[in-house]
């Protein structure tokens, strides 16, 4: 790594704002707060899956390395973009028909199709209308624009199931608008209080670090274990999602490996045989290897920036550093 | 009805704003505008899918009775207003999983359930950003609390299929969440130039009309042709949906009529005949003309409020008495 310090955990990134961060669950909790029976179910099964708070943890950081540590609004903005995650979350489980999430069921397997939809229509417009209750129309117009992008992300991801009309710039776009797009925006937001040019490094730190987590999430589908990602290893394969392992093991795969993809692709429910088989040749090619030093590179990029003309040492961006850092190791505990 | 004046037609209603309706319409699909090819097609599919423009027209016309009609933000307020009024129409078909609207396919018809959930956000997402671009934060906060307001009236909509547990009271919330906030919204983002006492009058004026209208839409179920509602007659009955005509008729009914509603929801897929003894249950009960009754009720309020507190005269604001009028009458040429 560029950056030379160690890889740390994500616990370790949010040491000093655990109690920034329990305001922002509490501020969540007002958020969603409804009369309406159902929707306080609703409510508490989601408090419950609570997941890591990276995007909180982002924007706390960078609101602290850009000196607005005091600002009361960093907690309500960092509630604000983690409803916004969770209403994206909510709607692709509808969309891709997930039964797992954060290791426990999705509202629409738990409830219904319908209900999810309506759910995060729900949470996305109370997001909203916290916005508008702070007045920050900045802040509207980053999380606006990385709303709307994340749908074109969506759309772009019913596009990613064949691995041979999908290719790594189709994967760059869908993951940079799918992922990155509201990391980046995390972070853009809590430098509301730094220069433009300060704003501007952290949002192109976001992206990078972004892309890198979307590419190591997808690694792990590969390499990881269910009780790691909360989610069952080889799904994206079982559901026949093309990531960058495969994007890049395809073309240098032999005959009789590319028949191992072809017939996982060709099966509408591929099993634990035919799943693994694939794995060995994407690993065989370098397809994951590929992955790691791409998540890598991604990340060398961003905070060196800032650091260069900032005092060197403040802590917050040593932390958004190693997070930078980390991301491409072993800092997630759960899949998101 | 106790405005004494004449029913009118939409058409009637929107003359004199012709034109601004049509750089309402020109103004929405730049708003919608997309690079992503698959976008592009749903637009283009919306597009073509216009509606009659009720939510616009109301706008414009509060607009021009408070007396802000050169101001060009109005025509970009209608445009999201009806953006959002899309967005909403999409996930209801989405949820309910209908095949027409507006007498064409809908997008969850045409393409599927995923792309319509999708889509949804990516039209919702797309009015906040102009509304952002506007800098308008009234119009936003009005707008995402009708918004929300929505989703708890879907959720409401859920509930609404046991005729024994589903009471008026329950269905004047959903209705009012589900329609009468939007056109509510719509009424008092135009009114934005006039008075408190303006803006506050005629949000009330659209929720009378916006209660009317649903209540007339649900009638046109009972009542109304293909034709006329671009969508099939009883199908609320069909999907087993508990509207007022039914609720009021209901306590109403001897033993053998109450049975044909017992038999109805019984079924999965009712045909034309249950469908057909239940509506004549419904009627001979006099559950129609009770609903009927129960919208004009709805249309007597608001506009006579304002018009006490202005000059006489002014067309606009006859015309908005108009709409109040025509609401519970003829002036639906295709169900929204």
């Amino acid at each position: 790594m560029t950056s030379g310090t160690a890889p740390v955990t994500l616990a370790e990134l949010q040491t000093g704002i655990g109690p920034r961060l329990g305001e922002v669950r509490d501020e969540i909790r007002r958020l969603i707060e409804a009369d309406f029976p159902l929707i306080a179910q609703l409510n508490s099964h989601l408090v419950q899956m609570q997941g890591k708070m990276f995007r909180p943890t982002l924007l706390l950081l960078a609101d602290a390395a850009t000196g607005g540590a005091s600002d009361r609004s960093a907690v309500a903005l960092a509630a604000v973009v983690e409803l916004i995650h969770v209403a994206t979350l909510v709607h692709d489980d509808a969309v891709d028909h997930s039964v797992l999430r954060r290791g426990m069921p999705t509202l629409n397997a738990l409830f219904s199709h319908q209900i999810a939809v309506i759910m995060g229509d729900y949470l996305y417009s109370r997001a909203v209308i916290e916005l508008v209750r702070l007045e920050d129309l900045d802040a509207l117009r980053v999380l606006s624009r990385v709303t709307n992008e994340m749908t074109v992300g969506e759309m772009r991801q019913l596009f990613a199931h064949d691995p041979l009309a999908f290719s790594e710039e189709d994967y760059d776009l869908l993951i940079r608008a799918k992922t990155a797009s509201l990391i980046s925006g995390a972070c853009e937001v809590g430098a509301r209080g730094g220069s433009a040019e300060e704003r501007r490094a952290l949002r192109d730190f976001g992206e990078g670090l972004g892309m890198a987590f979307q590419i190591v999430d997808d690694l792990l589908d590969f390499t990881g274990a269910e009780a790691i990602t909360g989610k069952p290893a080889g799904l994206d394969l079982r559901e026949h999602k093309v990531t960058l392992p495969l994007i890049y093991a395809l073309p240098r795969m032999s005959a009789a490996q590319r028949n191992t993809v072809a017939e996982l692709m060709g099966n509408p429910e591929p099993g634990e045989p035919e799943i693994a088989r694939v794995v060995a040749a994407v690993r065989e090619c370098g397809g994951l290897e590929y992955a790691h030093l791409r998540a890598q590179s991604f990340c060398s990029k961003g905070p060196q920036t800032m650091a260069a003309n900032r005092p060197p040492g403040r802590s917050a961006e040593r932390r958004l550093a190693n997070a930078a850092d980390g991301s491409s190791k072993n800092m997630m505990p759960k899949r998101e």
